[in-house]
């Protein structure tokens, strides 16, 4: 079954030196949302952490090869689901970043693994799981 | 811009009394891959938290109005990306849950906020920022 989404905004930094994974990442940059969905950002504040759903826009199309993959982070050959490679079923990216500013429509963030032009599918609050 | 993305797979719980969120739920239920998804799986192991992404595909239409809702965790009118409620402009949930078995193309989980049939798209590792 095939389920569209729509973009909702895109990633914006000036760095191109982006670490694999935004959990060793102190890159900043901006997510810039469309117009018109500057009132869902009410309540994200500088400090905060947020969770960013994206597409990997710019990755190879996933095949039945790519089941297992080499891992970046251990070079193992792993199965895709026990890494975060951007080569996957559906080519969606999940990140976790530090808020350092809210403008309008536009939320400033470090921690980025993301390509400028990356296109933003949500974004969430980050919730911990109850001790 | 519109992207395109498939279902791999499904959930499947007997339960109908679901939490309002996967960080205080202790329902159990099943992942159950697609077909031919079983290699990705291989590394997953019972002990560890898994990342799931997937689609509310029962949840009203999203419209303007909804920027701003009422949460379900304080009672507070929220802007919508402050709130993990399935009505948001991509409906694109976000779980993490505790894996309990494996075998061949289903995952046991524990930790379930979906309801019976909800559509998968991704599963991902669970990894935390560096300290």
């Amino acid at each position: 079954m095939s389920i569209a989404f729509r973009t909702i905004g895109v990633v914006r930094t000036d760095s191109s030196d982006l670490p694999r994974h935004w959990s060793i990442s102190d890159v900043e940059g901006t997510l810039v949302l469309n117009d018109g969905l500057a009132d869902g950002l009410r309540d994200i504040e500088p400090g905060q952490q947020i969770v960013v759903l994206f597409h990997f826009d710019r990755s190879p199309a996933f095949g039945p090869d790519d089941l297992r993959q080499v891992a970046g982070d251990t070079g193992m050959v792993t199965g895709v689901f026990s890494t975060c490679s951007p080569i996957r079923p559906n080519a969606i990216g999940f990140s976790i970043l530090e808020v350092t500013g809210v403008r309008e429509s536009t939320v400033n963030v470090r921690g980025l693994d993301m390509l400028d032009g990356t296109p933003i599918l949500d974004i969430k609050p980050h919730v911990e799981r109850r001790p």
